[in-house]
């Protein structure tokens, strides 16, 4: 077929006419079957897709219990260091799935797609959510695209809902911390939040600072052949590891003291932080995951992660224990104790 | 609890401090928290979504058939005759599962909300929601909210993903028509379209118009009752009847013909299609199905719908043919006919 270079993707002939995205697109006719043809199958090429069914037919394996997720992504600019929209939303949620011990199957995609947004854009944003697809061995089997006018929406949000397997004899949630467990972080914190930050605030640092987005499901997996008995993970996006373990702490009645010295804050990331007033304890990431573990696992489960590519960092960072249940207690470098408690909001407004 | 009195809804008071929806309700910290607490956990209710993990955990049926579909609303405005974009984005998705023969299972919710939405709307569209998830007997068990600014939205969109069960002896889609099969309609074409435009452009017409905005299942499910040899089912949404059958005729390589005299468009359909300069054909509909069967099982199936409360106007209006596979030939009142080609666009935007 006779096509349209673009840098790094290129554009199919029949979209040529259109190189921005037209109301007409969402509109169920002819347009939106050439955006479905021409950019949306051959990206996520598969059967189940293909099938272009009001649903999609899907097989689970023999395990009933399933894990359901949904996520939308409204990250602004759609572009940044380390990832795009597109890799954001699959990585998202592939890692909400595999939070809960379950291994991803199948993801869908909806796109809410701002008038104006150019096809090229569009087509290289697809392209990477197939590749972070493939990355995660999921499939993205049914989606939907809609078009709002101008001044309606802002580029390109994503949702994309989950389904995984729960293997039998894994039962995770947040309720379930114990005295006694340690707390383990995968690697360094505060890289996605920053790099969307700086980008969106055009600051320079002295050096570039990447977003982590990444699928945590393969590194969830190495972990679960240590112990099935792992109590709690969560990937700390949104509010940080912070309120990820806030949640912890409260859904387990437990208190969660921190040692500030044993988490691992990226230089880059504390200047950063200080400079536009944040604290790296609340800043997103989406590629890191907090795990609550039986004391006596610890030492194997670190070891296991610290052999996979995504958990070279990984580390003890604090230990659950009986005192002031409900909260997070972090011990400063200076020897004091600081609550750190659930933020009213949000310091860092659409980071995903 | 002490609440403040809303028409048809209260506002629980931790709210009350924030009457319209602000960026950092999509924190992930306590604002978000309170939306959750008090809007959507008591609507919803249920104790999948109650456990609040990343993902929610489902039982399937033994039946390991599952039918996984996505749809986006961004439906203007947010509140029309007979419905809302809550009460849609249920029965879009339960109806889009039915349409596979699935019985509706779960449903995922995620909500992009423009900063300043009042919660009192927000609260009554979820409340609409899950009324509509209780009539279709589906359960909404997880979501996720995201706060974009000012001017970067459109008050709400929200998309809703689900999971049904097929039963073992179902088997429709597009591509099964055959030469001699029935087309069937549900009951009259173009409310749903049709209300949307009129309140859009304050339209008064000597009849008021209201949406049909319904789940399907419950009728799906009583067709099925007579047989399984149902060949296909859709919902036709956006593109309207004309479309459906266009993606039928191409996927299964067939003609069909209709018959204008037997489609039933209702009389204030017809003249508000006509002062707008449209074909009611082609306008959406979001409460009928059109389904395709053999010939011998025509007549119990549409005894069957008419039986039903939703397919009181079930009726035949085309047949399947031999002649111009690929195509949808209409025979006009005047013995004519004229190709129902596919739209290059949509008539009419954001109506669902």
């Amino acid at each position: 077929m006779d096509r349209l270079d673009f840098e790094g993707w290129t554009c199919p002939l029949p979209l040529r006419d259109y190189p921005r995205v037209v109301l007409g697109h969402g509109g169920g006719g002819r347009l939106s079957g050439e955006l479905i043809e021409h950019i949306f199958l051959p990206a996520f090429a598969n059967d189940t897709l293909a099938a272009l069914g009001d649903s999609a037919r899907i097989e689970t394996p023999a395990s009933h219990r399933l894990a359901f997720t949904t996520d939308s992504f409204v990250v602004s600019p759609l572009f940044f260091r380390g990832g795009d929209i597109g890799s954001l939303a699959v990585n998202g949620t592939v890692n909400d799935l595999a939070m809960s011990g379950a291994r991803p199957l199948v993801l869908s995609a909806g796109f809410i797609i701002e008038e104006g947004l150019s096809v090229e854009d569009l087509g290289r944003i697809v392209q990477s959510m197939a590749a972070a697809a493939n990355i995660a061995g999921v499939k993205i089997v049914t989606g939907d695209t809609k078009v709002v006018e101008r001044g309606k929406g802002d580029g390109l949000f994503i949702n994309t809902s989950g389904i995984g397997a729960i293997p039998d004899d894994v039962d995770m949630s947040a309720d379930k911390a114990r005295v006694g467990d340690y707390v383990i972080v995968s690697g360094e914190i505060g890289l996605h939040g920053i790099a969307i930050m700086s980008q969106r605030e055009g600051l320079e640092f002295d050096a570039e600072i990447s977003s982590d987005c990444a699928a945590l499901n393969s590194l969830v997996e190495a972990m679960l052949k240590i112990t099935k008995e792992i109590r709690v993970l969560r990937d700390p996006t949104r509010g940080g590891l912070a309120t990820a373990l806030n949640e912890i702490a409260k859904a387990s009645n437990v208190g969660i003291r921190l040692d500030d010295e044993r988490i691992p804050v990226p230089r880059t990331v504390r200047a950063a932080c200080e400079l536009l007033g944040l604290d790296p304890l609340y800043v997103a990431n989406e590629g890191k995951l907090v795990a609550v573990v039986p004391r006596e696992h610890a030492r194997r489960i670190i070891e296991s992660m610290q052999s996979h590519p995504l958990g070279t960092g990984a580390t003890i960072v604090g230990e659950v224990t009986d005192q002031n249940p409900g909260f997070v207690v972090l011990k400063t470098t200076f020897g004091t104790t600081r609550i750190l408690d659930l933020h009213l909001g949000e310091q860092l407004p659409r980071i995903c």
